[in-house]
């Protein structure tokens, strides 16, 4: 059960090594980044990239940079002990760990930012994320070199602005982005959810309903904006345990812009407060 | 003379295969990034590119996002016909010749910037600029994927950009300053020098002479900054045809910052306008 050894490394120069002699072996490298705390989300695309590659790259790093000063850097959920187990049983081949100041050294002045895009939706919420997401994720590919490198759908601004980054910035490589894994109840798994507390975590179901009622409702036949926007506000406003509604719409899946008049393929998206936790969701669908 | 065929190419994927093709036989990779327009100075870089490497790239791309609205992006020099020649000459082994359309597609919208150091000197005269310049050639080095890329020390603020950049970002190559070449009377090689009449011309010889009186005088023993402005500041107003002073100061090579007490390595650099021509130059001092 243990698979294959793992080697885990902490020095960029020593991963970009070890990646470069698989790549002058022509060896395809699958690249699953993450800040940690690993969820059966995590492990769908872990998979993904063992079973497409012939090496299988993960990282662990929690990024000072894409956490604002009031959010929740210091308390992210850490769990490396058992994130190492998982990747050992993923048959993960090598586990970049770096520590902070192997990535971010004195005098650091260097950021990427994916302009528009990164200041819709959690963009408006959390000044600065996205240009920290960017940054860092253009570091990882940058030491790793993959071949493919695989994201959450969950986290739909994240992958459309790293999409983008990667073909403005002429990188070779290829963004996979992976079905959200959900719980059982629908709820979509992020580390985020280990903050919430029994009546939270009921709560929260709130957001995947709000989604499905939109899509039936848009199937249904309904193309005003307004009416949907009412119908998903009205939802999430019967849980109470919801402290702020950050945005619930249905956007352009390129621009992240609303859309007046919903046809073609659009992007149901919400997120909203529970307690101190915010919670996104999103579902694409054709109308 | 005309050395062995150089490829030229337009498509920034081809250009990637030839290179990553040569990578996959452990060849070395000299880039040389230029606008065009090449004069001695990019051909020093080029032989160096050449002479260190197994394979020599260069690029001619006049890249319109380091210009500004109202700079010369339009009329910047232009000889492509004699570039090719003089590449050829140089035994380059491929010429990354691309369109406009085909390094910023529809939608483009992702820019590096290198903070504070890019606002000093130039970049407090040209807004911008450098966010051009990082962005571009993060570009170049990603198509490229060079082991080794050249640049030349007269433009002292865009090498340390870039430096910073490769070192914040983590790509895998090095960074050459080649010495700035000059003519005959001392006036550093620029394409922008095709601009000057000759009387201009004449007076531009004003910047070396600046630089190497400074220079003197902090070899003599003077330490205090306000003196080697002053006299730096009294040369170049000699000259009738400079109807600006951009800057003229002793900075700390690091940080461009200026340094009040001088000791240990520093940047003497000055910019002036002749006309409508925007001339720089600097010189690195152990005083």
């Amino acid at each position: 059960m243990t698979g294959k050894d793992m080697e885990i490394i902490g020095i960029p120069r020593a991963v970009r090594d070890a990646c470069r002699k698989h790549l002058l072996q022509s060896r395809t490298i699958g690249f699953v980044p993450t800040m940690g705390a690993l969820h059966d989300g995590h492990l769908s695309l872990l998979r993904k990239a063992r079973r497409e590659n012939d090496i299988a790259v993960a990282s662990i790093f929690g990024n000072p940079m894409q956490f604002g000063p009031s959010e929740d850097f210091e308390k992210y959920p850490r769990d490396i002990e058992n994130d190492i187990k998982k990747l050992r049983n993923e048959e993960i081949d090598i586990l970049f760990l770096p520590e902070l100041s192997l990535l971010y050294s004195s005098g650091f002045s260097t950021y990427i930012n994916v302009d528009i895009i990164s200041e819709k939706l959690d963009g408006g919420f959390r000044p600065g994320h996205f240009r920290g997401v960017a940054t860092v994720v253009a570091k990882l590919f940058n030491i790793v070199d993959p071949t493919r490198a695989y994201f959450g759908q969950k986290d739909f601004q994240q992958t459309i602005i790293i999409k983008r980054m990667v073909k403005d910035l002429d990188f070779d490589l290829d963004i996979v982005v992976c079905p959200t894994v959900r719980e059982d109840d629908g709820l979509a798994m992020s580390s985020r959810n280990l903050y919430l507390d029994k009546e939270q975590r009921r709560a929260a179901r709130v957001l995947y309903r709000c989604l499905n009622e939109a899509s039936d409702a848009i199937k249904s036949g309904i193309i005003k904006l307004e009416e949907i926007k009412d119908l998903m506000i009205k939802i999430i406003s019967g849980e109470a345990l919801v402290n702020r509604i950050n945005y619930a719409a249905v956007y352009d899946p390129m621009t992240l812009d609303e859309v007046d008049v919903i046809q073609g393929e659009v992007l149901i998206a919400v997120a909203v407060r529970l307690g101190d936790t915010c919670l996104i969701d999103n579902m694409l669908i054709n109308s």
